[in-house]
This record gives C-alpha cells, structure tokens and sequence, in this order.
C-alpha cells in the first residue's frame, strides 16, 4: 500500500481512518441497520440545515456526484410553465445553465465575472424587469475560484419576488454554519464527499416538502426522479436503485465525528484556522491570491502560477504528491491558477507541512515568485 | 462493529476483506494512482467480455447504480427517430420500458410471462412483421425470477434485422462466461457490486465504439450522456464528475482476485457448485422452486413460501439474518415467493451452513413445508 497521501481538493477529501473502517463491514440494500443508517442520515442533515420534518423540510439522498444531485433538482423541479434564472459566477453555475440547456427548461442566465460575487442589486434589478421567474438557482461555495456567494441576502431578494431558491452548498454544507430557513433556501444540495467529510458516492437534497410534492410525474429521468427517491426512501426506508451501501455506512460515521468534533461551528472554525495559515505561508513564498479577500471563502482559495518561466504545474504538482501532498488544478476561464482545499481531515499542522512543502519544490525547481 | 454477515442476494454481495481494505486509502480524483486504476479497470473489463479496444470496443463507467448505467445507454443512445424494441419478461425489462416512456423514445414492447424465457423465435416473428425497430433490449439474467434469457440465439434474429442489441448483463456479467461478439452484443451494462465482486457505486457500459460515436449531442441529461462520459475518459482519464474513488479502488482489487480464483471460468463453476447445494439442500428441506429447471440460471433463484400459515416473511428473513445470512424478498408479479442469490464470496460450505439455519428456522417456526 502507497504512504498516505492529504488531499487539499475540493474533494474527495481526507477523511478519518474510522470512517474509511466503517466500509469493512459487507450491508445488504435491504438490511436493518443499512436502514436505520439511511433514515439517521436523513434525520440528521435536516438538523445540520437546522430544519427538520416537523416543519416541513425533508433530505433525499441520491446516487452518484454531487452534479446527479444537482442536476435531479434541476430536471425534477422546474416544470414546463416555469422559468428558471441561473445566477452564475463560475463552472459550477455554468453546469447549471447546461442542464437547463439539455432538459429544455425555460430559463435565463445573469453572468457576472468569475472574479466577483453575484450582488443582491443585480438580481432585484433583473427580477424586477423580469418577473416571470418562478425558480432561481445560485453556487454558494464556487469552487471555480472559492468566492462565496451572498445568500441569504440574494434569498431575501428572490422571497421578495415570491421565486423558489434552489442553492447548490456543494463544497460548502457542513463547513460553513447555514440555517436554510433564515437563507431563504427552499432547495439546498451537497454531496457526501465533502464537509461532512465522508467518501464519494451520493448526493443529498434538503428541501421543503411542498416543493418535492410539486415534483410529481415532472422527472426528465428515472434515475433521477427526486419525487420517486422521496417516494421510495419515505415508503420503506430504502432506495429505488441499488445504494452506494458502504459509502453511506461511511457517512453515517462520519456525521458522528462532526458531532464529535462540535458540530459545524467548531468545524468551521478548524477550516479558517487552516485557511489564514495557508494564507499567510502562500503569502510569505510570495504567492499571489486570484480573489480579493473580502469575496473569498475558507473552502478553497485559487493561487495564480508564478510568472516565471521555471514553474510547470505538471512539475509542481508531481514533485508535492510524491512528498504526500496532492494540491488542484485550476479552472479559471482566462487566468492560470492552482487551487489549494482546507477542507476534509486536514489540521493546522498539516497546512503548516504543506506550505514547507511548497516551500522546498520551488526551491528544487528554482522557481522565482516575484513578478 | 456487528458480527460478519453473508449476503445471499443479487447484490450489494458479500465481498472479499482485500476488497473493502482497498477503500483504507483515500484518493484524489485526479491523482495519477486513481487515473491509473481506471484505465486498467476499462481495458480489463472489455478483456473479460472477450473483446478489446483494438477490435473497437469501448467501456465507459458510470457513476450511481447498475440502473444509471442502463438509463445512460438508453438514453444516450436511442435516437429520435430510431425504434427501440424492449423484450421483457419481469421487473428488469419493464424498467427499460418505464425509460423508454420518460424519454419518449418510439418503443415498442414484446412481453412474455416471468415463468418463460424470451423466445428467439417470437422476437423473430415480431422484427418480420415491425421492420422499423433499430434497436432491441433485453435482459441476460432476470434477477425478477432468475431465469436466463437465450441472448445468443436472440442476438442472431436481431443481427438478421441489422438492429443494435443492448443487453442489460447486470447480474450476470463476471459469473457467466460471455463473448459479446459471439453473443452479437452491441452495447452490454452492468454493474460494480455484482459478479465481479466489488462494491456498489458505479456500473460500467462495454460497447462498440461505433455505437458511441453515433450518440454525440443525443443524450437527454447532462449526469447520463454516455458519450460525453467517453469522451471525459478518453481525454484525459478523468471522470466529469466526482468518481466513486474509493468503489473504484476496491473493483481494482476486485479484478485482480477475479484473475486469482481462475477468472470467469472458475468463477461460473464456484456458483454452479453453490447453486446445486442450494438446490439439493432446500428440495430435501421441502420448498419448490418458481422456475422450472431448463430456464433457471445460477446466479439467484425464487422460491415459492411454503404454503403453511406459520410462515411469515418477516420473521423467516430476521431468524437467518439474526444467525448471519441475508436472503432476499421476492419481485414477482402475482406469486409469493423469496429469492436466494449464488453470488459474492459465497463458497459451498456458505451455502450449506444457511441451508442448514433455514432448517433450524422452520423447525422453530413450525412451518411445515408440505402441501
């Protein structure tokens, strides 16, 4: 077996050696305790989203990445008499447009530049001209370039206009304190590879059930029915389709250590820790930040390449693996960047090990980071 | 951590330890191990359907369940104005159908009972008299009952119709020998958790690349294009969308013990050799089967309930799962009936110990198998 490797990706992630060991144990789809572990789950995310069932929110999990999550919302929810607005500073809120493409979804698309956040204003001046929009998308965490988008006061504008607000909290859910009612957030989803910390393999949606009921006969799949996998998860606790079983095993665990950890405040805490020391070390090596600080996010932060011709990405990134560090390729539009995650079992000492790390392959490689 | 329990269902199996200790290490999604992996992962997979990539066959994974990768063929690969036919006799072929509605693709269907294999010689009849039909659907092995469709004899009618064949081999490829040339296979699913041993998390499409080629721009989601898929993998290794890595690494190992136990060959025999015991076992115990002998495959089979009022389902399910071995329900239209699966790391001596615990339980429970 390789040594030990820590992921600074937007995920997979690191995660903790129990909850890779919660996979040892072979569990039958239709098993007892898969099901208590599928309907704790549930259970559970709505209280991290701090709603519950008993004020109406539900948690359907879904097979596959994140963007089959993403995209079942998508595909489930907007029916044809509906439009869509796609608020987009990024890839991920590109993708979005691209579903809306594929499922011939009425919809509109407000661009801004990858560099800056969606504002509050844009979106009142653009529902106000454009009032037909029944449902509004947004990226909370872009993992494009790690900018934060303003939320809840982009919630606060949809509600104005009476609009469904579907947020994907892919990179961030579990590592930044979000409480759906108070965002304004009708349809939240994330996946199971990220700040909950556990491995790949499923999607999960937290939303109201009203919503969800809307969705009825409106699925542009099978597989990616969300009413159906509600439907299904509700009548008798399994899944439609065959579930990931030990990733969900796994996740069951890791939702156990963020309890044990202090839930996500404390967690939250731990990846800004390992954001200012990644910040202030990337800063001392002379390393410039694509984002202004104001708009960035403590999940992921985007590096430019040093201007100098000495730096190769395939290079820098193969010479830090072999040391055990496995940093991002970028994926900015124009500009060349490298990304570096503070997420997953990732601690301060570890930033720290990082950083020397970076530290000596520019060295080796006599790379100059002063432009 | 709960006592080791057998899996005698059609999936998720019972695995090896290796393979779940090959999740023990986390991976990035575009490190160069995991990409590595994959690569070997394709071309081994199209070796073990007798065909290779020189010969211009493709394997695409799919992340999600066996039923993603099926829904990902039929939707990618359907055009408008193709014809599909789907040969359907249990609950497998109708899910076809199900897709084919939300699709809207022009389908037919030819349906024959669950007790009865689909004829070559009706779908023969049906092609003389619909020669619009450009593809045709079917089932290998219908984990509704068990039985094993003729997919050779069948191929050879829908050749002479120069239609594509898809088959859907979920539960049997790995634990049947097949040659998709042979069999005249187009386009064969299935999935990570069966026969081959590994855990749930993906399926894989094996295919000609022809096949592929003719599905750009057609598919009718963005998570399910098989040919953006391809493309993806092909490009630069790396899956669109987070990859089940961890799944991913224990089908690496998954294959590998494939080619220790003697590949499919010795494999076939080891489930043959479980499927006697099963049957010599449970007719001395008194229960009878669904299917008659000729059609029943050897990867799962139905038995019918005793017909004793002491028997209940629920009870007779938890007494053998209490003593460590998980059967499966039942998925017939109007019988009632429960389902044994053959497959996994399941050896004789397994087979005997829950014949044996199935013994115990009537015996405890009074059901008298007689009727």
């Amino acid at each position: 077996m390789q040594s030990k490797k820590l992921l600074f990706t937007p995920g997979p992630l690191t995660t903790s050696q129990t909850v890779k060991e919660a996979m040892l144990e072979d569990m039958g789809s239709r098993d007892h305790a898969f099901m208590k572990a599928v309907k704790e789950i549930r259970t559970e995310l709505l209280g991290l989203a701090q709603v519950s069932k008993e004020e109406g929110y539900e948690c359907v999990l879904m097979q596959g990445s994140g963007t089959f999550g993403i995209e079942s919302v998508i595909s489930s929810i907007i029916k044809k008499e509906n439009k869509l607005l796609v608020l987009a500073n990024g890839a991920y809120g590109e993708r979005i447009v691209k579903m809306a493409v594929i499922h011939h979804l009425n919809h509109m698309v407000l661009r801004f530049s990858e560099d800056e956040i969606v504002t509050p204003e844009a979106v009142e001046i653009f529902l106000n001209s454009n009032m037909e929009v029944t449902h509004v998308a947004c990226i909370h965490s872009e993992t494009t370039t790690g900018l934060f988008n303003p939320i809840e006061a982009i919630g606060a504008i949809i509600k104005k206009h009476n609009a469904i607000f579907i947020v994907d909290a892919m990179s961030s859910f579990g590592g930044v304190e979000m409480d759906m009612k108070q965002m304004h957030i009708d349809l939240l989803v994330s996946s199971s590879n990220k700040c909950i910390e556990g491995v790949p393999g499923f999607a999960f949606v937290l939303c109201k059930k009203t919503e969800l009921e809307k969705a009825k006969d409106q699925a542009r799949s099978l597989s990616l029915d969300l009413y159906q996998q509600w439907t299904g998860l509700e009548s008798n606790g399994q899944f439609r389709f065959t579930p990931p079983t030990l990733s969900i095993m796994a996740f069951r665990q890791a939702l156990k250590e963020l309890k044990q950890e202090g839930g996500i405040k404390s967690r939250e805490q731990r990846y800004k820790t390992n954001k200012k020391i990644l910040d202030n070390g990337m800063a001392e090596l002379g390393f410039k930040q694509y984002l202004r600080p104001e708009i960035q996010g403590h999940i992921i932060t985007s590096f430019l390449y040093p201007d100098d011709p000495n730096f190769n990405f395939e290079r820098f990134y193969n010479k830090l693996n072999n040391r055990g560090f496995v940093i991002y390729p970028g994926k900015l539009g124009k500009t060349d960047a490298f990304r570096i995650g503070n997420i997953g079992q990732i601690f301060p000492d570890d930033v720290k090990a990082l950083v020397q790390a970076i530290k000596e392959v520019l060295e080796e490689e006599k790379i100059s980071t002063l432009s």
